[in-house]
């Protein structure tokens, strides 16, 4: 799989990344795409929010079964968005403010600055938001507070 | 990128598969993980629903800007779910059924038979669930009635 373009936020480390894209409403990213992929954006500005796919190009050791940033109990790596695991994708809700030519704006991106981009997908609320969808292990956790955009 | 599993289900051909996994509840699909990947499920039978990202590996040639299923007004590639893109990376969100020691038995499996796996992610609707997102370019399409699973 080769990029298809790159994405730029104000995250040079990991320890500056969000945990995940609900904490970062505020932020602004920006998604870089190659011009000969561009085309492909044709009526994305239709759409709110975004999916983005990408290479967790900077991970660390793959481990099966590890514990997480929200806990200190060990989850399947399946059972997790951790970013160490087979195949290294990432994936991420973002909310698109506006496109600029082959560039996208968009707030909420929690990942490196630089992260090679390998696809979009428009987020469409009829298959993809299931409100009454189990939290999972995820439940006990502690939430920050749900922020803008969210709603 | 290789393949971390197999996902099976009824449609042999692409004319079998249905558009979106929304119009599939209640066919199953299963997902067969490699057993040297199968630590990584840990925890996942805690969620009632899964993302899955898999490989597109009978898709035709890729083209940018295409009329899809739902129309026949062209869009962007990224602007749609459409199977000829580049990196040809499919995800569909499915209901986690059970799970059977490497086996994961779901409801909504939309892709063809034999599909490789790439990546399995829980669905955590704090994160995943934006029901006032746009429907973009697709507001305007007919849609199926929604089906169980999804209210």
């Amino acid at each position: 799989m080769d990029a298809i373009g790159t994405i730029r936020t104000p995250y040079k480390t990991k320890q500056d990344c969000p945990i995940q894209p609900v904490y970062t409403a505020g932020s602004s990213g920006r998604v870089e795409v190659l011009e000969q992929y561009a085309e492909g954006l044709k009526d994305i500005e239709t759409f709110s929010h975004i999916y983005l796919l990408y290479q967790f190009d900077r991970a660390d050791a793959i481990s099966m079964v590890r514990s997480t940033f929200l806990d200190d109990t060990p989850h399947g790596i399946y059972a997790s968005r951790h970013p160490c695991r087979p195949n290294g994708i990432g994936m991420s809700i973002v909310k698109l403010i506006r496109r600029v030519g082959n560039v996208l704006i968009v707030e909420g991106a929690d990942m490196l600055d630089e992260t090679p981009l390998l696809d979009i997908k428009p987020y469409i609320p009829k298959y993809d938001s299931i409100p009454a969808a189990s939290e999972g292990w995820t439940a006990k956790m502690q939430w920050h507070q749900k922020p803008k955009g969210r709603e």
